[in-house]
């Protein structure tokens, strides 16, 4: 792509509005601009972005056995008075009512509309295991949004509700998800503890929150400095119940779960970071299936409702959430599998035909190699351009300037560790396409 | 995907809340379900071929220079005040008012909020010409729902708006995008034929809008016998205004614009049909930039209004009308563009091991050929297993029985010509795969 054709309205300034970093990196990078309290547009750039995360999220999700559906975004608000929910969820559920007087509501999560989905369809355990999943936008009418994306009105969720016959075997589907979340934030270069979480609203006994690690993430957590090497050795082997065994092993805990007394890790063992939540499973057994009555007929006996879990990814979430995790006083630094490009082109000499030649030559060969680049190709000066590919923060950026065409040399910089090489552009484009 | 594993839930009787082919074959074939009047939930099936026909829509979006960004739902309602149309739009925009007592609306469509989003960050000229689109669910709050997906409340719909700095420009921008959809609509294998349209509640003076031809259409339809051919013969050759003026020189008109006492077409030439929209294009010059205040400095004089259309196709629609356009008594016949699996493998020897073994094998080759294949691995008999492939249209559907099985062939029947031939199973891998 090349920029004087793109739309990407990056910004010199700090926003004032903007507390946190993701943010305001975001808003400075040209991803997300705010359209009312706690609701985005995503730009070009950031769309990209989210587009990648959504996708590793799905790849887990189908290789893991769990079904893509779509679900709406507006459901009825017959189905939350039948789960007992419907006055439960307070303000933040978004209330409507439609020209026909009907009570609607923005769906703010799913496990009744997709019990009611299951129940009118599956009447035999012969059908179980099933895991359904959507990727859907979901509103909560949060009282004071705040932080960019994350933490605002209009989400992008991936939510999975697996459904078994048995509560055995709803933890073996819970295992299952547990094992996919781990591969899922891996993929994206995320360090992610899994951490035992309160049920909350959602329900059941069994739940786990992951947790990001980052300096400025939102809450304080505590955990064994074991998990530092399991996260940079992540290899998926053995079951799921042994692999799920391992990660729960070794203390974690968020800072409302954590208990000075009780928590017996040796003080040089402990961590003390701050975390960042990006996704949530819980198994709550027949809470939904039972009011709703979801029941299957079984091998044998009387019909029993369905044993339910769910899994949640806050996939917009994410986008802020790996900033935090990644940037620096110059910007935002991708992980190369979810940037928005995996090369940023510099000419350095735009006024200059020869410059602009070999510029547009070597753009060309890499999108044929199949690489992402974004191209500037515009009038700027050098300073501004270094300045605008370190704050978008493509994972490498390549300069090309007269004094290199002379030597026949591209001026190459990995935007992680900052190394810069002088490489001939058969080499760069050798090692991008590898 | 095996349909074992698979959530598919086919209906042998025709629901009786379904008046027309496509809600009805989609209900049947397990694609959707209704959550709430003319709310709908994707089951697995209908999410792919959504996905397909969204995935087009995007391609051919980019290949025109279109930007992909993505707005949210649900707007501030301060901007329809702004541009003048909040209280236009009637009962059909879904109001909402937030816990803070704002008001709200689910977005029926978003030239309001692309053009805020342009005038903060478009200045100059030079940033022009810009085409932005996205692909997002609206909601339009029908008085009375209907026909399945084809008269839904919550679509999906992609939107693109241009901007240009003249009215000359403008066209230009409407003619790449008119030529976009002719692409776009040939690449689903459907006759998409544009006709001269009332601007309705958008505005501006120039608009089409593009009606596939099928015997069970919503409206009536008058057109050249000379878009047979074109259609046949659809070729992008030639600059966008000669393509243009190819397309819009044969008489072509809805109910609405037909006018028999102006129609020169000679009765003989002149083909009565019935028609869907399933596309929408607008040039309404500065409709909304001029309200709005989206000006941007020219090359000399004072700043101007920029110059706009807007470009809408019915995704979630296309579903529905590619099945009106592609159905027969027995089901859906999917042009294989947007069918949601290429193969449909029946094994009719499901208890005997050979033949399980040998199926088993063939979903594997064709799996790992990269061919999109639905296997029904299931116990039921031939007879339903045959009704089933038929009703869901994939086009070619493969069938391994006992008998074939001793002589080393494969049955292959093409979904839409009823064509059928033995092959050995590497020969038809072979076809399938290329």
């Amino acid at each position: 792509m090349r920029m004087s054709r793109y739309f990407l309205p990056t910004l010199k300034e700090n926003p004032a509005e903007a507390q946190i970093a993701s943010h305001r990196l975001m808003l400075r990078a040209g991803m997300v601009r705010q359209g009312a309290a706690g609701i985005y547009s995503w730009l070009p750039l950031g769309l990209r972005v989210l587009k990648k995360i959504e996708q590793i999220v799905r790849e887990e999700q189908d290789r893991a056995g769990a079904l893509e559906v779509l679900m709406p975004t507006i459901q009825s608000a017959d189905l939350w008075s039948e789960s007992g929910r419907y006055d439960d969820y307070g303000k933040e559920m978004l209330r409507i009512t439609d020209r026909h007087g009907r009570e609607m509501l923005y769906g703010p999560t799913n496990e009744e509309l997709i019990t009611d989905i299951f129940r009118r369809e599956v009447k035999s355990y012969r059908d179980l295991p099933k895991n359904l999943y959507h990727i859907q936008w979901k509103f909560r009418d949060e009282i004071r949004p705040r932080f960019g994306v994350m933490r605002g009105r209009e989400f992008l969720m991936k939510d999975a509700y697996s459904f078994d016959l048995t509560a055995e075997d709803g933890v073996k589907s819970y295992n299952a998800m547990f094992v996919a979340y781990l591969r899922t934030f891996a993929r994206m270069g995320l360090t992610a503890i899994p951490m035992r979480a309160d049920t909350g609203p959602i329900g059941g006994d069994l739940s786990h929150e992951f947790l990001i690690i980052a300096e400025t993430g939102e809450s304080e957590v505590f955990f064994h400095n074991k998990f530092n090497d399991m996260s940079d050795n992540f290899k998926v082997s053995g079951d799921h119940a042994t692999i799920v065994a391992e990660w729960t092993e070794p203390y974690a805990a968020t800072e409302e779960m954590h208990d000075e007394d009780s928590c017996s890790v040796a003080e040089g063992e402990l961590v003390r970071g701050r975390g960042i939540e990006v996704g949530h499973i819980f198994f709550f057994g027949d809470k939904y299936s039972k009011p709703l009555n979801a029941v299957v007929q079984g091998p044998e006996g009387p019909p029993s409702a369905v044993q339910m879990g769910s899994y949640g990814i806050g996939v917009s979430r994410l986008v802020g959430g790996i900033i935090e995790a990644s940037h620096d006083d110059n910007g935002i630094i991708w992980p190369e599998a979810v940037a928005p490009f995996k090369v940023g082109l510099m000419n350095l000499g735009p006024k200059k035909e020869d410059c602009v030649e070999f510029c547009d030559k070597l753009y060309a060969d890499l999108e044929a190699a199949g690489v992402e680049v974004l191209y500037d190709d515009r009038k700027d000066g050098a300073g501004a351009k270094f300045a605008n590919m370190d704050l978008i923060g493509l994972p490498w950026q390549v300069a090309v300037g007269p004094r290199g065409l002379k030597n026949g040399v591209v001026e190459v910089k990995n935007r992680a560790t900052g190394e810069k090489r002088e490489l001939t552009p058969e080499a760069f484009l050798a090692e991008m396409a590898a």
